[in-house]
């Protein structure tokens, strides 16, 4: 059985995840996503994870953590999913939104508490700084192993939901507002503006401020160092710059308002 | 079997590794711990295996190689340790004290010297600086496939040891006086203070140099940017800030001394 | 069986790729060589493919992706490649160079354009962008199941060949004029210049410009902060410094000519 991990944690800490699982599951299949979320955003941990995680087998089991309220009374959560073709994924890790997107995206999905502390390592062990180690990576290698969902604690409702503001752009016949959600390793800007809703085609010519680009189908189509907006690999609006950094070039950070006007 | 791999390599080679321990044995379960130890800094590899080792089941072998000495007269060792309760870990790597401080904690350990040259790749093919590849990486696949761990050469006990300085901390009713081993990837110093000697309370007020900080059971119990000390997942003092960068805003690096003291 | 990937993806959409493959072979053993190659650099990527590839074992399938023509009508590849010794080993990527070295360096090799589209993600849901996950991906996973490769298009001959300018070095008794190809994660300066035409020996006094170095076996038999020029484990002429960073040392990056002169 598969498990994938994604977290803020950088280097190192999740080798002790990795044993933890192995250790209940040696059959165990560890896929990383990344370590390397902006430490505590767990807006682009989300992002990242919803990204990624369809793509997966079901069964797949994701443990996600950004965690700054770790060790304080924030919510353990595991969540089971299931989609239209009944493929069924499982994400467990903190209260703070960061798996809901990625469990909405798949299909319908059912929140329960993680309360049930003989899944977690032993009593003694549980630190106050390091649940993915000693609760999120076990309960997480259990539920491979075949376990009911239900046991490791009560179904809620109040869980805390996240979005990506995809409510608040705006969209007239020649203009799309919308924000920035990430930056991506190459410095590609991607937006909160899902490809469904922008009719764009290629070759028309756009502009972001002052600035003109094109939007095209792909990177290599334009000029080396020429910037276009485009329709990106994970199905938003992105704004790149072919073999260029377009977060550089744009002056744009995660959060940031974006605004694309068409011109022709 | 389980092989976990630590290394100062960064990128790139520890991928012939792993193609080695995969054509000696293709059912192997390779775990990387981290390939970003600081180039040559023995310390911060053996206090990274030695947090994570113990988390892996019974059987794993661990191959560390952080290895200013390669190519020289310094020996290639094979450790067997074993716990209380009969877990059993091998460690592979250089005599230099890397791999001591792991095996000591596991439990009684014995050292052996590689001089076993069937057990390495193929003679023609042993470079002078990649014994990662050409010796560690086979001696622990063969390892993984159930050799004894005495046909890897001879047993010996004049290996290089290693501490973390813990003989040399100065403690008093309201002063611990150690240093810091390690700066992990969130920026939070860890000492060589061992949780067991530590007597602080949730809440207690402490100074470090002139600056004053609260003792925490976990960096959520502070505001943003506050500055604490906690007993870190490790089992060590930690000196952190939530959400922020302890080693920027106390200067510390890797070996600094560090001067607790309890003021209410 | 066994999968390895190379890219210039850095973090995040590798991640996508093994859910592709997983999806496909649940039984793929999936192994990073590298997804930090400098991006868009396809010369980069092909020295790191071809220096790990031939430590894998006879099957294993390597995705390769370092693609700026991603979207364009540059044509995916895959290679068949065996050796004198039977040994087969399998490439999937872009039609850009990248491939060949590694597929050339072990043995005898055959190029298919990859046209099949039932062996890509389905239609709909090929990106533009993302050949990696979308077909590179699938058809590697495929090949880990035994597809004949045949199957995937027709064999070609104009692929896009590369080398690493080896036929341009210019080596007389006491002087070889290479280039740089490579700088490794320690800072190492990795020429072009093979160990088969290198014949210095152990304590030869060398000259890179006015800088005069010493020919070791291996780093540490020279002093902290030495520079020296040795064979390094890729079987190239390389240029380091014991302990320290060679390419500021010597102001050297990839694509640099090198002019290594023999004093005594």
């Amino acid at each position: 059985m598969i498990v994938t991990l994604l977290s803020d944690f950088g280097d190192i800490y999740p080798a002790s995840m990795k044993g933890v699982i192995l250790s209940i599951n040696p059959e165990a299949c560890i896929v990383d996503i990344s370590h390397s979320v902006p430490s505590y955003d767990a807006v682009a941990g989300a992002f990242i994870l919803k990204g990624c995680a369809k793509y997966f087998p079901s069964g797949t089991v994701h443990i996600a953590v950004v965690d700054p309220g770790v060790g304080t009374k924030r919510r353990p959560l595991a969540i089971r999913t299931e989609s239209s073709t009944h493929e069924i994924h499982f994400f467990i890790g903190p209260d703070n939104g960061l798996l809901i997107p990625a469990a909405r995206s798949i299909g319908e999905f059912e929140v329960y508490e993680i309360t049930n502390r003989d899944l977690f390592r032993s009593d003694n062990d549980i630190s106050n700084t390091f649940h993915g180690r000693d609760i999120f990576a076990p309960v997480g290698a259990h539920i491979t192993k075949g376990i009911d969902i239900r046991s490791v604690g009560n179904r809620i409702q109040d869980f805390k939901d996240m979005d990506f503001g995809e409510s608040k752009i705006e969209k007239t016949e020649d203009l799309i507002r919308g924000k920035t959600i990430f930056i991506d390793p190459f410095g590609n800007i991607i937006t909160n503006i899902p490809a469904e809703i922008v009719d764009f085609k290629a070759g028309d010519i756009l502009k972001i401020g002052k600035k003109q680009i094109k939007f095209m189908k792909s990177y290599g189509f334009c000029k080396i160092e020429e910037p276009l907006a485009l329709i990106g690999s994970h199905g938003y609006l992105e704004i790149a710059i072919n073999q260029g950094n377009a977060a550089h070039f744009f002056h744009k950070k995660p959060g940031d308002r974006i605004t694309i006007r068409k011109i022709t």
